[in-house]
């Protein structure tokens, strides 16, 4: 099925992202999320919580297990989570003895928030690498092209002619201000996620914070103060900074579509999409597409601000929406530096009279 | 690739729908463009626009025609739109006379929108079925439950008994009106989008009007006075009133988790979904994903509106934001409408004392 | 105070509307809910629900009533709705042995919504008419201007010479069909509201519909089959027509601010905004404003659909959610109107070459 | 006029925010923009760029001016900004001889964008402390009451009794997160714009960095390595931030609201609002607000990422999008810490079989 863009077989060739994409597909969830149980597992033998044995026989077990999805699906559909039918599925692999220490003290939340940090964690390293790409483009282009005189538009009416480098420092600058922001919200999206079953590690009595250190370090995640369950504010504001980056580049875009009009054509495009019905045109295919994952992502953004909203101690409405906005928006964001980086390195700026 | 929750093999168990996902497939959008091809070329042919011959190779060639997805892929990227790279797969399976009579004086929107329209009048027509089944299904909980005292309840506060007649139906009356909204509507997201190059149909001169009312009617469509290719309004007007519907299921989703509420217990739930954590437990899970699909499309809905600012006579960045939208809108609002008939279907309502 | 750009008296000038905002004053909005209460109490006289000379007080001293504003700010700080307060400055003006029989049987959400009803059927005829007119002054547009061939534009490049005729039907379609719209949801926003408590009109016993009748005819409004307390899907269709109402005259807004680019010109604007800093300019501030007041409307429609969301038979939040959006809406598609139809009157084709 | 809640006589006791909304006020708005004209006249005259004599002239005569808000008025509509009216008038307030110095360099961007910058410092000031306030009240609620137990619902289902410390620190924990944004985000909001007509301070040649440095300093303002007309990204991380506090602080209203219910009464509220049907209940008015002012955010939040695309050097209609969604916001924000303080001043946790 392909109702997203993102999953299209044709369409994400324009709005897709074929690195990112992986990291929220099926398979990728589900081995975050096994990976999440063999290293709870482990923590909590070192901990003595559960035997060594036990959590060495999850860990093997773990490692060649693969799932029925046909079942999990079903689970889904009844649970409202896949995390009863997973455990379920991997609990037959194990020995009757070890059974009672898969999963031990830990909840459905804990498992895919903290699945889905892992993943947030490589996005963020992919997305930062890639705005660093786009700025050295960028500071290369303004080196080349920097002195043409372009015109500058203000109130969609020329203005005075400008260097091409002021329009080109405008659009590196919000990209310079993301990356620190993406750096900074990384702490905040790629926290371990451990609070059984109402946040409170209350099956684990003293050995919750320990437990909870040990995991922390063992997948690499920050360890918040106390489980962060309700509070959704960290994956919003990481949501909040990709619609910032996708933003930005569709201003960057927008710009460009703009220079490249055929009356204007300050700017030339290397690439330039052909038409079914007038074989002349050039159309400014990527800088468009940055203008739709723009308004795609701000969109959306809406939507991930409404999930704050979370009841209690665990909101199954407002925790499934984050489900269906964010990896659309983690992908929109890789898409709209992937076009970027396109656009930025087969565009030219021409001298206005030339 | 599963980015979205509706492509998802294991989440579209709660949040997709099996039957109208696959008319936003690949496969499906593929198969109606190519209706579209030739259709327009035997509307051609008894227009005398293009030989019967012609339209006849065309028609047959298609009817075998399987594209080659890795090159449309390619293609939509560069163009922005599948259709040119479409267009020249086809041209090849077709005799050298025959070739330039196929897509004549037609353009990529004509094909992608009209591909859309026949698409949306099968997904109008699922929804009007199950919104009618709803309705019934609401009817006989009434007729069953409806004297039932239940605590009527204000601002979240306990305000006077009411029969459960009364709040069935303030969850059947918006149904009722969505039904005959969406009747109407489908006659403004179901119609014939022809008009080649730039809504003149230039290159079919005086046979332009007679070859669209042909068409039209081959494809089952509604023939605007002009086309429309600029004008979104339908398809946003379409949009909204799927948001309205996904919105008044909320309302009875939310609705029936309150009622459900461990303290309160007014209604009991036939399916409710266990937890890894809390084996005593029965979650609303129908119930709340009814909120979710409810939110979800209200986020997403302001984005259809937002590219109602459609550019000139065709705007490739508002165009692709529709197509980023509006398929998730319509398959989550089929998804809303079979787990409120499950849901429904499932509940009872229990005297407040009993 | 000013936080509003539709109460700000400096901006007002560009994004408000003085005929359509003094509807949603203050002084309107006490005005209608008095004229409730009013009508209410004569309906009920009618019905012998209470005594005729009881009514004719209620009636006489609503005439002259003059609230404390003060009183009733706090009132709303307290109650979150307005109508305790408001009913008690009331009673004191009665007598004794009237204040009993005033808003007998009625809830505050009665008074508000049908207070918001009445003015939304006002707000509802002025924006017909402006449709009309500006319908209208399209069609002299075309009239005068529809030969001159000007350059269509596709993705943002040149594509073919149209006719500007093709152009002005682009803007004018939608805007006949927005006021079927509006003729249509007019019906479901100009609905009487009077439940009661809880939706059941329990004090008025078998009274209440002939009362509900009496009402709605003297208020000259819909009587709907049960009263919709919770059912908030009419406002909701009210404010998506009203947000396609904006979106489609920002896209005209938008291809005319593109049309009259310096490097363009095919379009020439009778008024220009000047600039502070260079006086040459002539800006297209009229046709920048319907594309604000589009994407401003895009977004308040997202969370008038959130809104649709109204738990139980009233929810303090979604409902106090409509108060904060929807009057912005319709004042914002009132402005939309007299700058389309100022900048229509004030616009005139060119021929390209010319 | 009173369209808009913050604006609202009445309505603006639950919404509204009198410490805030007058910092957004026309007479504010004003006044700091004659600030950036007075301060500018100075900072130009220390770098010899204009007369001593005509910037003390400036000064002098911008203190007591006072403008013609009709003629603002008119200037708005006719220019899209009020700044060619604004200077105009001053203008007429001075001597021949001085008139060219007022303004000299600026264009309309730098007075209102900095104008708006000088406002969202206090803004922020304020609601940092507020933030603050809020946290120690959370941290005295849980000395208090932080021992008794209470019973976490996951799902809409009640879980297991876990302490209300728990939920308190569930509250508290985002508000710290916040505070650390908001102060970051200061940075951003609250700097110098100042490029005059393009961004490249034209008129002032080498003179263009030094007075540059010297007006940020002179009004407190961060001083950015190039003028930032175009780049609208600080303003959306600062509107994502209030977005977040708001959401924060509406999980919190649910949670209270959720707690607060007849059946449950785990938490007892010192106000609830009255009804006017049903005199014995004690509504959760303060709880629900925070959600609706969440949700209000949220969906204006998602408009302010649609006005990062603001193509060129300036403008006008995404530029005008905030205008009439930012101060909003922040008036919502600070509505809620109002709202969320008395809240939490006015609750008792009650253990559950008490």
């Amino acid at each position: 099925m392909t109702i997203s863009a993102f999953d299209h077989p044709i369409l994400s060739g324009l709005l897709g992202d074929e690195e990112l994409a992986p990291l929220f597909s099926a398979r990728a969830e589900i081995k975050a999320m096994l990976r999440f149980e063999a290293e709870l597992a482990l923590a909590e033998a070192d901990e003595n919580v559960i035997p060594r044995e036990a959590a060495r026989e999850i860990a093997t077990s773990l490692d060649t297990f693969s799932p029925d999805i046909t079942a999990l699906k079903a689970g889904v559909t009844r649970d409202g989570v896949v995390i009863p039918a997973l455990v379920s599925q991997i609990r037959v692999t194990l020995s009757e003895a070890t059974r009672p220490h898969l999963h031990f003290g830990a909840t459905s939340q804990d498992v895919i928030d903290t699945g889905f940090a892992l993943r947030a964690r490589e996005a963020v390293e992919i997305l930062g690498k890639r705005l660093g790409g786009l700025i050295q483009s960028l500071e290369a282009l303004e080196e080349r092209d920097g002195q043409i005189d372009v015109m500058a538009h203000t109130r969609m009416q020329a203005a005075i002619p400008v260097p091409a480098a002021r329009k080109i420092r405008s659009w590196r600058g919000p990209l310079m201000r993301h990356t620190k922001k993406l750096a900074a919200v990384r702490e905040e999206a790629a926290v371990l996620h451990f609070g059984g079953a109402a946040g409170t590690l209350d099956r684990l009595g003293e050995k919750g914070e320990p437990v909870a250190g040990r995991l922390a370090a063992r997948l690499g995640l920050a360890l918040p103060g106390h489980p962060r369950h309700s509070e959704r504010d960290g994956i919003v504001a990481f949501a909040s900074v990709l619609s910032l980056i996708t933003g930005s580049l569709g201003k960057m875009g927008q710009d460009i579509a703009l220079a490249a009009q055929s009356e204007i054509g300050e700017i030339e495009l290397a690439a330039g999409g052909g038409s079914s019905a007038m074989p002349h045109k050039k159309n400014p295919v990527a800088a468009e597409a940055l203008v739709t994952l723009a308004r795609f992502n701000a969109a959306l953004v809406g939507g991930m601000h409404q999930a704050l909203v979370h009841e209690n101690e665990r909101s199954g409405a407002a925790w499934a929406l984050e489900w269906m906005l964010l990896p659309q928006m983690i992908v929109a964001t890789g898409a709209a530096t992937l076009r970027a980086a396109d656009l930025v390195d087969g565009l030219a700026f021409k001298a206005r009279n030339a």
